[in-house]
């Protein structure tokens, strides 16, 4: 396993497919937008009094019964008309060359996707990114498909949407009672969200990331030196974002990496976020000292031209923070910071990430590679959470944020890592402060260290709390971490844990849509349709095997008890019972608030 | 599955015993007391400059190599020479009635356990609970048990313990340095902590529940009508403890009830509660309209009589409350609360548990039962959450509380349920002003509906964060809530995600021994001690078993890398590097300080 050995597996062929169980892919349009078919998942109720509720949909047409999917085709380009009619031009591409596969031999590269893409970039001068657009007073259909993907049932619930916000605390987040494809423009604007959307990604649904959207969550994948190949890797995207990943970052370290990535991108429906430094590094034999500007540059554009919608750049390592670690207990744990820091070390010189910011900005701004400022210095313990190192990193993301938007491009910042719970809502308070409202986007945070095996569930903690305060999108941490790849069954417990923390964040900040989903299972759940509860359920499959595992025949789909407390102690059974004879006493509600009006006292005089 | 049959289970013959992996039991004893053994799970770590740490154990002699265990002969009594020398008096005991056992034909009854017990009970007038003695300005045996056992390495940590606790935030908790015998004394005398220990449960390794002292958490067993027997009950004690179960809960609602309580009590090291109602009603036949104060007080009393150390008692469910919530998404959720609402209303009667709590607080004072007021009407939905219901019903509590405390009885408050996170603190907040800081017990609280299967974790974010606020004891939730019974697998995940919120909250406490385990842990893994990290783990096994899953060698276990990024990618590598590097640079810190401190320019002008 350890051998280094190219994966010289076969193009992928098959991947999961079909709607998730008790659910059917549905396409609705925004008013006034016929041609746009924005996807949901729609799950309809066995209670006919019940309405269909739509849920949000990352999954892609692969859990569209009626998708064909061929991955050599790639997915239907849904983008591609809209690109054609703006002012981008058609490019040949850069060639690909041997190091972009770790300078395998050609019998051991895996053949490249043959889906065909028009590459394109933008001129100076002229609209390309999604921010330019916004600042320009320009409604892109992008951000008409995305404002409507947000909305949910927002519109059926407005009577009382100023109500369930109000019942929420935002800490200061904005969120509106409907959202419009103006109101995306102006969060865009102002750079409180991005919305990732590579030129050179047709394939793409779009999606908006920002605090006064629904709280995102990101899964990575990537075949690294020790495992992984290309049907592995394109099935962990689908399997990924058929379980709730909004965006997937693909954190490839082995070879074939550019040909896998291919595979990624042409049937890819989300954001594909990559770490170009990663790439880099093999080009130059894995050796960071040899790292240079030209090869980290031309990595740039390579996987621009293939369409990678943002890119981490650990541009706040600064050659003056790295000492600022040197005596932390877990050192520097982000790989992109070790590398850089050990870069800037070795020759004592400023980082050339941070030295040619404005240039990597111009790269990325012609393709609309949204920025994903890496935090390289993140604390990697408890101990180390909200250091000197960690802080002063933040400054320079601030600094960098302001020079982003300068260049047109659109950008979010990383945040930390390990941090115990009352150290983590001062992260989002700075960054807030520091970066002008740019969306964060944090990995966990885990809130202690004694819990490898279950560190989804210590970061789970930490995730939901960050979102709540006002991270737009939250990495997702699998139960492998530091321990291991994450298999399929990992990546899926992952992602569920990390929707799980986005939807009480959500919940908590008072979205006037996220309830909806709760109340409509709670209101199964108190029926007894069994059915309903599990269809609604963020993992139908695992609700429905847990019931069956002690009361497995169909029949029991429909009783009113399960076996953890049998018919006797159904608490749900009895209090159901108990309505009905509390409907049939009339008055009785009136009755005792007077009774408790008047003291509560069980007895009184007689008048 | 479903046939009510009774479970006629040989006695129990075998548990899970020795040590957890990589750690053994040690036994030290309080300076002064040398005749108190309290037991540690103590891990040595391979780097030679690395103390061993004593973890905080509350598994039992089973986790002891040398100890012999015989089900049949319980654990050994260490309580019994300090009970034995109280001014207790011996009793016969009530006799075993038929329906105490379901009303099972002889040969259908489990045989109870023959482990013989002193039966002992107070006098009027004379100091019986750890309440009243530590209101006498008595410490108990028991007292100075608990307070080493909090203490862990707090001892060796003085010098920096008010940093600690100045880092975190308590929220009012007064959590001390070193926690002497006299300071858990006055918490229990001031009714902020609660110290369970019947005078018939000798077995018991005392321990103490309060805001100033660890998080505990709970688990919980039984039987129900529809599964489980003698040996999985004893054995989910066991295996619950094993894992960092701190008391454990017997819910049983099945027939043999008492005779496997026997089992369960003769060989608890932990405080065991019950819900006497749920065994009042099977005494009934399950219909809640037949329950009487009759039936009820001598369940209590027979489960007084079997050491039972805290009852759950849901006297604050009042007629008055009952129509408060009729018009709920989910009703009543709990099962003592909709058995005594159903009661209430169908005789618009008044609640016998709240109408005679004054004699039932008589009853569990002459054992020294703990009450756990139950949270009868607490929220089961999101849509419910801190409603009139809950917290008129929160009110009553408080007034209980007092009453209590009155009659000499140490209490406990449990709390809710179902509460998104913006909604938590509120709870904790009237709490400590409604029931004078008696300590919090809550269940979760899940953070949202939608995640069935995976309640563990909708609940451990709402558990870390109430823990953090103040809750004492957190009752846990398994993957199965909701959905069905749990199995061995279930329990272990569970009781492993309560830890890891109790420990999240500790740690944002600011604890001043809680952080020494994350610290550890992270210096094991910065040096690839991997057998360390594995070994200072809250699950050792699990945490190797993934580890091994990608890289099974033996010489693995040493290697300066994992299978997540390989050799050339690991960050910990690459910043040890840099660290030996930094080390190098004479003055490298100070001069990055300055330069920061300039401004942070590159380049500065020539002198």
């Amino acid at each position: 396993m350890l051998s280094n050995t190219p994966v010289n597996a076969d193009a992928p062929a098959t991947v999961t497919t079909g709607p998730i169980r008790g659910s059917r892919k549905v396409y609705l349009s925004p008013p006034g937008h016929p041609h746009l078919r924005v996807p949901f998942r729609q799950v309809t109720l066995s209670d006919p009094r019940e309405a269909p509720l739509n849920l949000y949909d990352a999954s892609g047409p692969y859990t569209d019964a009626e998708a064909g999917i061929d991955l050599a085709r790639g997915l239907p380009p849904v983008r591609e008309a809209w690109l054609a009619a703006r002012e981008l031009v058609r490019i040949d591409g850069r060639d690909v060359r041997p190091e972009d596969n770790g300078n395998l031999s050609a019998d051991a590269v895996v053949p490249a996707c043959p889906a065909p893409v028009a590459l394109r970039r933008g001129l100076p001068g002229r609209l390309v990114t999604q921010y330019e657009f916004a600042k320009a007073g320009i409604v892109t259909e992008e951000m008409v498909y995305a404002a409507f993907r947000e909305n949910l049932g927002r519109e059926h619930a407005l009577s009382d949407a100023a109500e369930r916000r109000a019942d929420g605390e935002s800490f200061g987040a904005q969120i509106p009672d409907v959202v419009t494809p103006e109101f995306v423009r102006d969060e865009i604007a102002r750079g409180r969200a991005i919305l990732p959307a590579n030129v050179n990604h047709p394939e793409l649904e779009p999606m908006v990331i920002g605090r006064n959207f629904l709280v995102k969550v990101n899964a990575n994948i990537g075949n690294s030196a020790v495992s992984s190949g290309v049907a592995e890797e394109v099935e962990k995207l689908v399997w990924s974002t058929r379980w709730g990943a909004d965006t997937v970052m693909d954190l490839s370290t082995g070879r074939n990496i550019h040909n896998i990535r291919s595979w990624i991108m042409r049937n890819a429906p989300v954001p594909i976020g990559t770490v170009p430094i990663y790439q880099a590094l093999e080009k130059v034999g894995g050796d960071p000292l040899k790292l240079t500007w030209e090869v980290f540059r031309d990595t740039l554009i390579e996987q621009a031209e293939q369409g990678v919608d943002y890119f981490t750049i650990h541009a706040g390592v600064r050659l003056a923070h790295v000492p600022l670690a040197a005596r932390r207990v877990t050192g520097i744990v982000s790989r992109g910071g070790s590398i850089m820091a050990r870069w800037c070390l070795a020759g004592h010189r400023e980082s050339f990430l941070y030295e040619k910011f404005e240039e990597i900005c111009a790269i990325c701004r012609q393709y609309d590679v949204s920025l994903s400022l890496g935090d390289g210095l993140r604390p990697g313990s408890i101990a180390d959470a909200n250091d000197a190192a960690q802080f002063a990193e933040l400054e320079t993301l601030g600094e960098l944020t302001r020079i982003a938007w300068d260049h047109g491009c659109q950008v979010m910042i990383e945040g930390p890592g390990h941090v115990p719970m009352h150290k983590i809502k001062v992260n989002m308070d700075k960054q807030l402060a520091l970066c002008g409202e740019a969306p964060f986007y944090t990995l966990g945070p885990l809130t202690t260290d004694v819990a490898p095996g279950y560190d989804h569930i210590t970061s789970g903690i930490g995730a939901a709390m960050i979102g709540w305060f006002g991270t737009a999108m939250l990495c997702y941490v699998t139960p492998k971490e530091h321990l291991g790849l994450p298999d399929r069954d990992d990546v899926k417990v992952g992602v569920i844990t990390y929707r799980i923390a986005a939807h009480a964040a959500d919940l908590a900040k008072g979205h006037p849509a996220a309830k909806l989903r709760d109340d409509a299972l709670s209101r199964a759940r108190f029926d007894f349709r069994w059915e309903d509860q599990f269809n609604l359920a963020l993992d139908p499959d695992t609700a429905r095997a847990y019931h069956d595992a002690t009361l497995p025949k169909d029949a029991h789909k429909v009783a009113h008890f399960c076996s953890m407390c049998g018919p006797k102690f159904c608490s749900m059974k009895i209090s159901q019972d108990l309505r009905r004879e509390a409907e049939a006493m009339e008055g009785m509600a009136q009755k005792s608030e007077e009774f408790l009006a008047g003291g509560g006292a069980l007895y009184v005089p007689a008048a």
